[in-house]
């Protein structure tokens, strides 16, 4: 299979860009580069079927030649308001990059009667009053608060994707990814495993806000795109599939365990509890669906996927200190 | 004043237009002309004021010179899954219209330092589970459902009005508008008011569905255009209001009325209750915003305006017939 995978350098993206290579498929990957990352375009470039186009998916995009399909994966994602890189920073390209990329995705796959995946989020559930929450759960966003440049795009993403599916009878998948971490993760996504791993690996203390009781679930990359792999190549499932681990922790589970894993003597540091806009509200999936549809559900176990992603983050962190 | 008013071939557009043109301003309308109606511009271009721009909405814009506000009002809005111009066939260019519009028209306002005026709609509410709806109650919609070419559509051009907003500072307003009705409102538009007008103007039955107990509130165009003129010409009100009628009444009431203005003998039809894709359910909108803000509530009761609505269909069916 040929595909265009947009969002190539990112986190999820060029994980899945090399698992569908070593699945034998040749792989185009889209990315401007703006939030993905260069090194990650070169360990993909060691791929001899994957080639790289560096292009924004709000411009139109160049003709790539015919595909079998075509995955949108790129976004800003972080919701990290002190990084520039962050949503919040870039509300207008991420709308932009959601609503504009969708669009060009769905003209090519139509052009080429490709297969077209839109890489949602939970997002769509917003600040949810049902739990766990099933993909018929109509959510609950505020379309004119801060976080609506996003959660509202992946929602008018949804919209358009389903639109071609019905007006054109296009192929489409709908995947709804909840909480992931792993290698490759930005280290300033303003997410609670980066910010632990990056206190634990400096010898400083892991900051937990109120007493740490609020709980998160958080899959493993490979779980996730192991689950994304098997929507995309089963036939017929035009309706969005949750995937993410619905096992939760608690946040000071989660830190003891990181400086168990990392031998940090820092300890905690407890501070007054805050709303903090890059923490999302409590989400957990309903995964009932992903189970009967693809018998799929997480393999990895917290200790293990964070011991690995601790692997990255020091490797990483040794090669930035040269 | 000059403005650009999008959608001014359209039933609320070509209102606005000539409110805006009888209060002096100087008004630059543009439309393709695809749901609106040439008979619209005709009557607007016998103002010296008028310009007309025959371009769509979605495909940049060309540079119209300084303007003091853009006002957006162009979007196919009929839910009349029978009409080839209701927005169930015309997915795609419904969501690029309020999504690709709402960007050019906001770049355009930001060029010029303009003012830039959303209108919205009911339709962000869903399917409401809260009675009236209040400013602040987030909605009920299924991001992939059918309707969501509308509403979701909608939705994020208010995410992204106050994006532009948030990031630029610019002067934006968002009215949510709510059932309307009135002269010029398009006879196939497949909504109650339209439907039995030429049901009884024809000396039909008018069909009620079930038995006719179910409610709506209704807003003369009128009561609307002096709404949004208050919130267009207020200081500084960036949050969304709602402009609408929250007098309810039954279909049953609305059809007795009906045939008792036009004199029509046909009575009623009584079919089986079902639901119908272009009927929105009940909504009612809470206005007290409004109230307050800017001193504004309906004038005009429900008989007033089917009166002159009668005329107007009268008039353009005789026309229509030859």
């Amino acid at each position: 299979m040929r595909v265009i995978l947009t969002g190539a350098a990112g986190f999820l993206g060029s994980h899945l860009a090399e698992r569908l290579l070593r699945d034998g498929h040749t792989v185009v990957g889209m990315d401007n580069l703006l939030t993905g990352a260069r090194e990650n375009v070169r360990l993909l470039q060691t791929y001899p079927a994957f080639q790289f186009v560096h292009h924004d998916v709000e411009d139109p995009w160049p003709d790539l030649g015919p595909v079998d399909a075509v995955l949108h994966f790129a976004s800003p994602a972080s919701p990290n308001p002190r990084s520039p890189l962050g949503y919040p920073n870039l509300p207008i390209r991420t709308m932009r990059a959601n609503a504009w990329g969708t669009y060009h995705g769905l003209e090519t796959a139509r052009r080429y009667g490709a297969r077209f995946l839109l890489a949602s989020t939970s997002e769509v559930y917003g600040d949810p009053e049902v739990h766990p929450q099933p993909e018929d759960y109509w959510g609950h966003v505020n379309p004119v608060g801060e976080r609506a440049v996003y959660d509202e795009a992946k929602r008018f993403a949804e919209a358009m994707t389903m639109a071609y599916h019905r007006k054109h009878g296009l192929d489409v998948r709908i995947v709804r990814i909840f909480n992931t971490y792993g290698p490759r993760m930005r280290m300033d996504d303003g997410r609670v495993i980066p910010n632990f791993i990056v206190q634990a690996l400096r010898g400083e203390p892991l900051t937990i806000y109120g007493q740490g009781e609020q709980t998160r679930s958080f899959c493993y990359v490979d779980d996730l795109i192991e689950g994304i792999v098997r929507l995309f190549t089963l036939d017929a499932a035009p309706f969005p599939v949750n995937i993410g681990n619905p096992q939760e922790y608690t946040i000071l589970a989660l830190a003891r365990l990181v400086n168990e894993l990392t031998g940090n003597a820092g300890g905690l540091r407890f501070e007054p509890a805050m709303y903090t806009e890059g923490d999302p509200k409590r989400r957990r999936p309903d995964i009932t669906r992903a189970r009967n549809l693809l018998d799929w559900e997480p393999q990895v176990p917290l200790p293990a996927g964070l011991q690995r992603t601790i692997e990255d983050f020091r490797t990483r962190l040794a090669r930035a200190a040269g």
